[in-house]
Protein backbone atom coordinates (compact mmCIF):
# COMPACT_ATOMS: atom_id res chain seq x y z
CA UNK A 1 0.00 0.00 0.00
CA UNK A 2 1.24 3.64 -0.75
CA UNK A 3 1.66 5.90 2.59
CA UNK A 4 -1.78 7.54 1.74
CA UNK A 5 -3.40 4.27 2.47
CA UNK A 6 -1.29 3.68 5.60
CA UNK A 7 -2.06 7.04 6.98
CA UNK A 8 -5.71 6.00 6.31
CA UNK A 9 -5.61 2.61 8.13
CA UNK A 10 -3.37 3.30 10.91
CA UNK A 11 -5.56 6.73 12.26
CA UNK A 12 -2.64 8.97 11.49
CA UNK A 13 -2.29 12.49 8.97
CA UNK A 14 0.37 11.82 6.16
CA UNK A 15 2.47 14.69 7.83
CA UNK A 16 2.64 12.64 11.22
CA UNK A 17 3.77 8.94 9.15
CA UNK A 18 6.43 11.10 7.74
CA UNK A 19 7.68 12.36 11.09
CA UNK A 20 7.44 8.79 12.27
CA UNK A 21 9.39 7.26 8.96
CA UNK A 22 12.02 9.79 9.75
CA UNK A 23 12.15 9.26 13.32
CA UNK A 24 12.64 5.73 13.09
CA UNK A 25 9.68 4.70 14.67
CA UNK A 26 8.38 3.48 11.86
CA UNK A 27 10.75 1.14 9.27
CA UNK A 28 10.78 2.75 5.71
CA UNK A 29 8.99 0.84 3.18
CA UNK A 30 10.19 -0.92 0.64
CA UNK A 31 11.13 1.78 -2.93
CA UNK A 32 9.19 1.37 -5.80
CA UNK A 33 10.37 4.55 -7.69
CA UNK A 34 12.21 7.48 -6.54
CA UNK A 35 9.91 9.06 -4.72
CA UNK A 36 7.11 6.28 -3.61
CA UNK A 37 7.89 3.15 -1.48
CA UNK A 38 5.29 0.10 -0.32
CA UNK A 39 3.94 -0.20 2.90
CA UNK A 40 2.47 -4.07 4.66
CA UNK A 41 0.55 -5.17 7.16
CA UNK A 42 3.34 -4.51 9.44
CA UNK A 43 3.58 -0.80 9.05
CA UNK A 44 0.18 -0.61 9.76
CA UNK A 45 0.47 -2.76 13.12
CA UNK A 46 3.66 -0.75 14.15
CA UNK A 47 1.81 2.17 13.04
CA UNK A 48 -1.20 2.20 15.62
CA UNK A 49 1.19 1.02 18.55
CA UNK A 50 3.23 4.08 18.22
CA UNK A 51 0.00 6.13 18.02
CA UNK A 52 -1.09 4.35 20.93
CA UNK A 53 2.37 5.11 22.37
CA UNK A 54 2.52 8.75 22.40
CA UNK A 55 -0.72 9.79 22.36
CA UNK A 56 -2.55 7.37 24.66
CA UNK A 57 0.16 6.82 26.49
CA UNK A 58 1.65 9.92 26.69
CA UNK A 59 5.56 8.90 26.22
CA UNK A 60 7.62 11.21 24.82
CA UNK A 61 9.53 9.47 21.05
CA UNK A 62 12.77 8.66 22.94
CA UNK A 63 10.02 6.38 25.23
CA UNK A 64 8.66 4.91 22.20
CA UNK A 65 11.59 4.27 21.22
CA UNK A 66 12.50 2.47 23.82
CA UNK A 67 9.82 -0.06 24.05
CA UNK A 68 10.26 -0.73 20.89
CA UNK A 69 13.84 -1.57 20.85
CA UNK A 70 12.92 -3.64 23.56
CA UNK A 71 10.15 -4.95 21.27
CA UNK A 72 12.59 -5.92 18.51
CA UNK A 73 15.17 -7.75 20.10
CA UNK A 74 14.49 -10.92 19.97
CA UNK A 75 16.53 -11.62 23.57
CA UNK A 76 13.01 -10.58 25.19
CA UNK A 77 9.81 -12.49 25.41
CA UNK A 78 6.06 -11.50 25.06
CA UNK A 79 6.30 -10.79 29.25
CA UNK A 80 8.87 -8.13 29.06
CA UNK A 81 7.90 -6.68 25.23
CA UNK A 82 4.24 -5.81 27.02
CA UNK A 83 5.73 -5.27 30.21
CA UNK A 84 8.35 -2.60 28.95
CA UNK A 85 5.43 -0.62 27.32
CA UNK A 86 3.36 -0.63 30.81
CA UNK A 87 6.69 0.39 32.59
CA UNK A 88 7.19 3.51 30.25
CA UNK A 89 3.66 4.92 31.31
CA UNK A 90 3.59 7.77 33.76
CA UNK A 91 3.77 8.95 36.40
CA UNK A 92 7.43 7.66 37.01
CA UNK A 93 7.86 8.28 40.77
CA UNK A 94 11.36 8.56 42.35
CA UNK A 95 12.25 7.70 45.78
CA UNK A 96 13.39 10.74 47.52
CA UNK A 97 17.31 11.68 47.57
CA UNK A 98 19.09 9.52 50.42
CA UNK A 99 19.17 12.69 52.33
CA UNK A 100 15.91 13.66 52.67
CA UNK A 101 14.35 13.59 55.74
CA UNK A 102 11.66 11.63 53.80
CA UNK A 103 13.55 8.71 52.77
CA UNK A 104 13.62 6.34 56.31
CA UNK A 105 9.67 6.76 55.62
CA UNK A 106 9.63 5.62 52.48
CA UNK A 107 11.50 3.22 52.70
CA UNK A 108 10.07 1.62 55.24
CA UNK A 109 6.63 2.12 52.93
CA UNK A 110 8.37 0.52 50.13
CA UNK A 111 9.16 -2.44 52.49
CA UNK A 112 5.67 -2.91 53.61
CA UNK A 113 4.18 -2.93 50.34
CA UNK A 114 6.80 -5.33 48.83
CA UNK A 115 6.26 -7.57 51.70
CA UNK A 116 2.57 -7.32 51.03
CA UNK A 117 2.89 -8.41 47.34
CA UNK A 118 4.82 -11.16 48.55
CA UNK A 119 2.85 -12.24 50.85
CA UNK A 120 -0.31 -11.92 48.41
CA UNK A 121 1.92 -13.84 45.76
CA UNK A 122 2.35 -11.06 43.61
CA UNK A 123 5.07 -12.09 41.13
CA UNK A 124 6.37 -8.34 40.51
CA UNK A 125 9.68 -6.57 39.97
CA UNK A 126 11.32 -4.18 42.83
CA UNK A 127 11.36 -1.99 39.90
CA UNK A 128 8.12 -2.03 38.84
CA UNK A 129 7.53 1.93 38.63
CA UNK A 130 3.68 1.22 40.09
CA UNK A 131 5.29 -0.39 43.28
CA UNK A 132 6.68 3.30 43.17
CA UNK A 133 3.51 4.69 42.75
CA UNK A 134 1.67 3.04 45.10
CA UNK A 135 4.54 3.51 47.86
CA UNK A 136 3.80 7.12 47.40
CA UNK A 137 0.52 6.81 47.47
CA UNK A 138 0.08 5.22 50.83
CA UNK A 139 3.29 7.68 52.21
CA UNK A 140 1.05 10.71 51.15
CA UNK A 141 -2.26 9.14 53.06
CA UNK A 142 -0.13 8.84 55.93
CA UNK A 143 1.28 11.97 56.43
CA UNK A 144 -1.81 13.62 56.26
CA UNK A 145 -2.82 11.37 59.25
CA UNK A 146 -5.09 8.92 57.39
CA UNK A 147 -5.40 5.25 57.74
CA UNK A 148 -3.91 3.35 54.99
CA UNK A 149 -2.57 0.13 56.74
CA UNK A 150 -1.23 -2.66 54.72
CA UNK A 151 -4.66 -5.04 55.74
CA UNK A 152 -6.56 -1.92 54.19
CA UNK A 153 -4.26 -1.56 50.95
CA UNK A 154 -4.95 -5.43 50.37
CA UNK A 155 -8.88 -5.43 50.60
CA UNK A 156 -8.53 -3.32 47.24
CA UNK A 157 -5.89 -5.42 45.34
CA UNK A 158 -7.99 -8.38 46.14
CA UNK A 159 -10.65 -6.65 43.97
CA UNK A 160 -8.43 -5.52 41.51
CA UNK A 161 -6.63 -8.95 40.60
CA UNK A 162 -9.58 -11.05 39.35
CA UNK A 163 -10.41 -8.08 37.11
CA UNK A 164 -6.73 -7.09 36.01
CA UNK A 165 -6.73 -11.25 35.18
CA UNK A 166 -10.08 -10.66 32.66
CA UNK A 167 -8.46 -7.54 31.30
CA UNK A 168 -5.25 -9.29 30.67
CA UNK A 169 -7.12 -12.32 28.82
CA UNK A 170 -8.19 -9.91 25.88
CA UNK A 171 -4.91 -8.93 25.52
CA UNK A 172 -3.23 -12.31 25.38
CA UNK A 173 -6.00 -13.18 22.44
CA UNK A 174 -4.07 -10.31 20.08
CA UNK A 175 -1.89 -13.18 18.48
CA UNK A 176 0.86 -10.35 17.55
CA UNK A 177 2.97 -8.95 19.14
CA UNK A 178 2.55 -5.56 18.27
CA UNK A 179 -1.02 -6.11 18.77
CA UNK A 180 -1.23 -6.74 22.12
CA UNK A 181 1.58 -3.81 23.16
CA UNK A 182 -0.65 -1.71 21.83
CA UNK A 183 -4.28 -3.27 23.47
CA UNK A 184 -2.17 -3.39 27.05
CA UNK A 185 -0.82 0.22 26.56
CA UNK A 186 -4.86 1.09 25.38
CA UNK A 187 -6.72 -1.00 27.72
CA UNK A 188 -4.41 0.24 30.91
CA UNK A 189 -4.24 4.06 29.98
CA UNK A 190 -8.15 4.44 28.63
CA UNK A 191 -9.93 2.23 31.30
CA UNK A 192 -8.55 4.16 34.12
CA UNK A 193 -11.34 7.34 34.15
CA UNK A 194 -13.59 4.37 33.95
CA UNK A 195 -12.78 2.85 36.87
CA UNK A 196 -12.56 6.07 38.58
CA UNK A 197 -15.56 7.83 37.58
CA UNK A 198 -17.25 4.52 38.25
CA UNK A 199 -16.62 4.85 41.76
CA UNK A 200 -17.38 8.05 42.55
CA UNK A 201 -20.77 7.19 40.89
CA UNK A 202 -20.98 4.25 43.14
CA UNK A 203 -20.10 6.43 46.42
CA UNK A 204 -23.09 9.06 45.03
CA UNK A 205 -25.53 5.85 45.07
CA UNK A 206 -24.43 4.23 48.25
CA UNK A 207 -25.15 7.97 50.48
CA UNK A 208 -28.10 8.45 48.51
CA UNK A 209 -29.71 5.40 49.61
CA UNK A 210 -28.17 5.46 53.19
CA UNK A 211 -29.73 8.50 53.23
CA UNK A 212 -33.14 7.45 52.09
CA UNK A 213 -32.77 10.98 49.17
CA UNK A 214 -36.69 9.92 46.82
CA UNK A 215 -35.05 9.10 43.50
CA UNK A 216 -36.13 11.68 40.69
CA UNK A 217 -39.82 11.66 40.00
CA UNK A 218 -41.17 10.42 36.67
CA UNK A 219 -42.81 12.64 34.97
CA UNK A 220 -47.02 11.45 34.70
CA UNK A 221 -46.42 11.41 30.66
CA UNK A 222 -43.35 8.65 30.88
CA UNK A 223 -45.10 6.46 33.10
CA UNK A 224 -46.76 3.40 31.59
CA UNK B 1 -6.61 27.45 72.28
CA UNK B 2 -4.61 30.46 70.63
CA UNK B 3 -4.02 30.65 66.97
CA UNK B 4 -0.78 28.81 67.05
CA UNK B 5 -1.79 25.62 68.72
CA UNK B 6 -4.59 25.89 66.46
CA UNK B 7 -2.22 25.52 63.22
CA UNK B 8 -0.19 22.73 64.68
CA UNK B 9 -3.57 20.64 65.44
CA UNK B 10 -4.65 21.43 62.16
CA UNK B 11 -1.26 20.64 60.05
CA UNK B 12 -1.08 23.82 58.57
CA UNK B 13 1.22 26.86 59.12
CA UNK B 14 0.33 29.87 61.23
CA UNK B 15 0.61 32.16 57.56
CA UNK B 16 -1.72 29.54 55.83
CA UNK B 17 -3.96 29.52 59.01
CA UNK B 18 -4.09 33.54 59.00
CA UNK B 19 -4.92 33.50 55.37
CA UNK B 20 -7.20 31.27 55.79
CA UNK B 21 -9.22 33.93 58.07
CA UNK B 22 -8.54 37.00 55.62
CA UNK B 23 -10.43 34.80 53.01
CA UNK B 24 -13.06 33.78 54.96
CA UNK B 25 -12.57 29.94 55.28
CA UNK B 26 -12.28 29.95 58.97
CA UNK B 27 -14.48 32.03 60.90
CA UNK B 28 -12.88 34.22 63.22
CA UNK B 29 -11.79 33.10 67.19
CA UNK B 30 -13.77 34.78 69.75
CA UNK B 31 -11.55 38.10 70.69
CA UNK B 32 -9.73 37.64 74.22
CA UNK B 33 -7.59 40.87 73.68
CA UNK B 34 -7.35 43.50 70.98
CA UNK B 35 -4.59 41.23 69.52
CA UNK B 36 -5.44 37.47 70.34
CA UNK B 37 -8.22 35.32 70.05
CA UNK B 38 -9.22 32.08 71.05
CA UNK B 39 -10.28 29.01 68.45
CA UNK B 40 -12.44 26.00 69.72
CA UNK B 41 -12.28 22.67 68.25
CA UNK B 42 -14.84 23.57 65.64
CA UNK B 43 -12.12 25.64 64.05
CA UNK B 44 -10.09 22.46 63.88
CA UNK B 45 -12.30 20.48 62.39
CA UNK B 46 -13.01 23.25 59.98
CA UNK B 47 -9.14 24.04 59.52
CA UNK B 48 -8.63 20.14 58.35
CA UNK B 49 -11.43 20.30 56.14
CA UNK B 50 -10.26 23.25 54.61
CA UNK B 51 -7.29 21.70 53.89
CA UNK B 52 -8.43 18.64 52.73
CA UNK B 53 -10.76 20.83 49.98
CA UNK B 54 -7.74 22.83 48.85
CA UNK B 55 -4.52 20.32 48.91
CA UNK B 56 -5.83 16.96 48.48
CA UNK B 57 -8.50 18.14 46.34
CA UNK B 58 -6.80 21.01 44.78
CA UNK B 59 -9.76 23.24 44.79
CA UNK B 60 -9.26 26.80 44.55
CA UNK B 61 -10.37 29.29 46.94
CA UNK B 62 -13.54 29.97 45.38
CA UNK B 63 -14.53 26.15 44.94
CA UNK B 64 -13.67 25.89 48.75
CA UNK B 65 -15.91 28.61 49.74
CA UNK B 66 -18.85 27.14 47.36
CA UNK B 67 -18.26 23.49 48.92
CA UNK B 68 -18.21 25.28 52.93
CA UNK B 69 -21.19 27.87 51.73
CA UNK B 70 -23.29 24.71 51.75
CA UNK B 71 -21.89 23.02 54.56
CA UNK B 72 -23.03 25.66 56.61
CA UNK B 73 -26.64 26.30 54.58
CA UNK B 74 -29.36 24.72 56.84
CA UNK B 75 -31.16 24.04 53.69
CA UNK B 76 -28.81 20.91 53.07
CA UNK B 77 -28.88 17.85 54.38
CA UNK B 78 -26.09 14.99 54.91
CA UNK B 79 -26.10 13.93 51.50
CA UNK B 80 -25.81 16.92 49.15
CA UNK B 81 -23.34 18.03 52.00
CA UNK B 82 -20.64 15.59 51.46
CA UNK B 83 -22.24 15.05 46.99
CA UNK B 84 -20.80 19.08 46.93
CA UNK B 85 -17.04 18.39 48.38
CA UNK B 86 -17.38 15.43 45.57
CA UNK B 87 -18.69 17.13 43.05
CA UNK B 88 -16.30 20.04 43.57
CA UNK B 89 -13.32 17.75 43.15
CA UNK B 90 -11.91 17.19 39.26
CA UNK B 91 -11.68 16.86 36.30
CA UNK B 92 -14.66 18.86 35.92
CA UNK B 93 -15.52 18.13 32.03
CA UNK B 94 -18.17 20.10 29.80
CA UNK B 95 -19.83 18.58 27.20
CA UNK B 96 -18.73 19.49 23.79
CA UNK B 97 -20.45 22.80 22.02
CA UNK B 98 -23.76 22.36 20.58
CA UNK B 99 -22.40 22.87 17.29
CA UNK B 100 -19.34 20.94 17.63
CA UNK B 101 -19.77 17.92 15.72
CA UNK B 102 -18.59 15.67 18.26
CA UNK B 103 -21.51 16.88 20.17
CA UNK B 104 -24.00 14.23 18.68
CA UNK B 105 -21.63 11.12 19.94
CA UNK B 106 -21.35 12.62 23.13
CA UNK B 107 -25.15 12.62 23.64
CA UNK B 108 -25.27 9.25 22.38
CA UNK B 109 -22.84 7.50 24.78
CA UNK B 110 -24.05 10.07 27.56
CA UNK B 111 -27.74 8.73 27.20
CA UNK B 112 -26.12 5.06 26.91
CA UNK B 113 -24.73 5.52 29.93
CA UNK B 114 -27.33 6.93 31.79
CA UNK B 115 -29.37 4.20 31.34
CA UNK B 116 -26.39 1.92 31.79
CA UNK B 117 -27.03 3.51 35.93
CA UNK B 118 -30.47 3.46 35.72
CA UNK B 119 -30.40 -0.39 34.58
CA UNK B 120 -28.47 -1.35 37.60
CA UNK B 121 -30.55 0.91 40.13
CA UNK B 122 -27.70 3.51 40.63
CA UNK B 123 -29.32 6.62 41.89
CA UNK B 124 -27.32 9.35 40.94
CA UNK B 125 -28.25 13.09 39.32
CA UNK B 126 -27.83 13.70 35.80
CA UNK B 127 -25.64 16.25 36.68
CA UNK B 128 -22.81 14.70 38.27
CA UNK B 129 -19.35 15.46 37.30
CA UNK B 130 -18.50 11.70 36.95
CA UNK B 131 -21.04 10.58 34.34
CA UNK B 132 -19.72 13.26 32.78
CA UNK B 133 -15.98 12.12 33.20
CA UNK B 134 -17.45 8.85 32.29
CA UNK B 135 -18.90 9.58 29.18
CA UNK B 136 -15.59 11.45 28.07
CA UNK B 137 -13.56 8.22 28.46
CA UNK B 138 -15.86 5.80 27.04
CA UNK B 139 -16.09 8.21 23.91
CA UNK B 140 -12.30 8.31 24.06
CA UNK B 141 -11.85 4.49 24.03
CA UNK B 142 -14.76 4.22 20.95
CA UNK B 143 -13.15 7.24 18.85
CA UNK B 144 -9.81 5.63 19.13
CA UNK B 145 -11.33 2.30 18.05
CA UNK B 146 -11.38 0.32 21.20
CA UNK B 147 -13.75 -2.21 22.62
CA UNK B 148 -16.19 0.35 25.14
CA UNK B 149 -19.74 -1.27 24.87
CA UNK B 150 -21.64 -1.24 27.93
CA UNK B 151 -21.74 -4.85 29.04
CA UNK B 152 -17.82 -4.21 29.45
CA UNK B 153 -18.63 -0.92 31.51
CA UNK B 154 -21.01 -3.03 33.74
CA UNK B 155 -18.23 -5.53 34.60
CA UNK B 156 -16.19 -2.68 35.83
CA UNK B 157 -19.01 -1.06 38.04
CA UNK B 158 -19.95 -4.70 39.35
CA UNK B 159 -16.43 -4.64 40.71
CA UNK B 160 -16.28 -1.07 42.45
CA UNK B 161 -20.27 -0.74 43.96
CA UNK B 162 -19.36 -2.68 46.83
CA UNK B 163 -15.76 -1.64 47.43
CA UNK B 164 -17.22 2.15 47.18
CA UNK B 165 -20.25 0.66 49.70
CA UNK B 166 -17.26 -0.44 52.03
CA UNK B 167 -15.51 3.06 51.67
CA UNK B 168 -18.70 4.96 52.34
CA UNK B 169 -18.92 3.16 55.66
CA UNK B 170 -15.80 4.67 57.23
CA UNK B 171 -17.27 8.31 55.93
CA UNK B 172 -20.55 7.47 57.94
CA UNK B 173 -18.61 6.78 60.55
CA UNK B 174 -17.73 9.98 61.12
CA UNK B 175 -20.52 11.60 63.25
CA UNK B 176 -19.51 15.75 62.52
CA UNK B 177 -20.35 16.23 59.60
CA UNK B 178 -17.26 18.41 58.76
CA UNK B 179 -15.05 15.47 59.38
CA UNK B 180 -17.38 13.16 57.24
CA UNK B 181 -16.61 15.48 54.52
CA UNK B 182 -13.18 15.77 54.74
CA UNK B 183 -12.97 11.91 54.80
CA UNK B 184 -14.95 11.75 51.77
CA UNK B 185 -12.39 14.08 49.79
CA UNK B 186 -9.64 12.68 51.35
CA UNK B 187 -10.19 9.14 50.62
CA UNK B 188 -12.11 9.80 47.11
CA UNK B 189 -8.78 11.56 46.16
CA UNK B 190 -5.69 9.38 47.65
CA UNK B 191 -7.11 5.99 47.13
CA UNK B 192 -7.55 6.42 43.36
CA UNK B 193 -3.87 6.56 43.02
CA UNK B 194 -3.35 3.31 44.76
CA UNK B 195 -6.08 1.54 43.32
CA UNK B 196 -4.87 2.21 39.42
CA UNK B 197 -1.39 1.03 40.83
CA UNK B 198 -2.24 -1.66 42.41
CA UNK B 199 -4.22 -2.79 38.71
CA UNK B 200 -1.11 -2.63 37.21
CA UNK B 201 0.87 -4.34 39.57
CA UNK B 202 -2.13 -7.06 38.93
CA UNK B 203 -1.41 -7.09 35.63
CA UNK B 204 2.42 -7.77 35.75
CA UNK B 205 1.63 -10.71 37.91
CA UNK B 206 -1.18 -12.15 35.98
CA UNK B 207 1.60 -11.44 32.99
CA UNK B 208 4.11 -12.99 34.94
CA UNK B 209 2.43 -16.29 35.54
CA UNK B 210 0.63 -16.52 32.34
CA UNK B 211 4.19 -16.79 30.54
CA UNK B 212 5.77 -19.41 33.31
CA UNK B 213 8.26 -16.12 34.20
CA UNK B 214 10.18 -17.68 37.36
CA UNK B 215 10.23 -16.06 40.26
CA UNK B 216 13.26 -14.23 41.24
CA UNK B 217 15.33 -16.85 43.01
CA UNK B 218 16.44 -16.12 46.73
CA UNK B 219 20.15 -16.36 47.38
CA UNK B 220 20.72 -19.60 49.08
CA UNK B 221 21.44 -17.53 52.68
CA UNK B 222 17.86 -16.16 52.83
CA UNK B 223 16.88 -19.59 52.51
CA UNK B 224 15.74 -21.79 55.66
Amino acid sequence: MRLSELSERGGASVATVKYYLREGLLPPGTPVTARQSEYGEEHVRRLRLVRALLTVGGMTIQQARDVLAVADDPAFGRHERIGIAQYMLGPQISPPDPADPERALWDEVFAEMRGLLTEMGWQVYDEAPALAALTRAVLTLRTLGYRGGADHIRRYADVMHPIAAEEYTVIEECPVLEEAMEAAVAYTVLYEPILLALRRLAHEDVSARLHRIPPPQETPLSSP
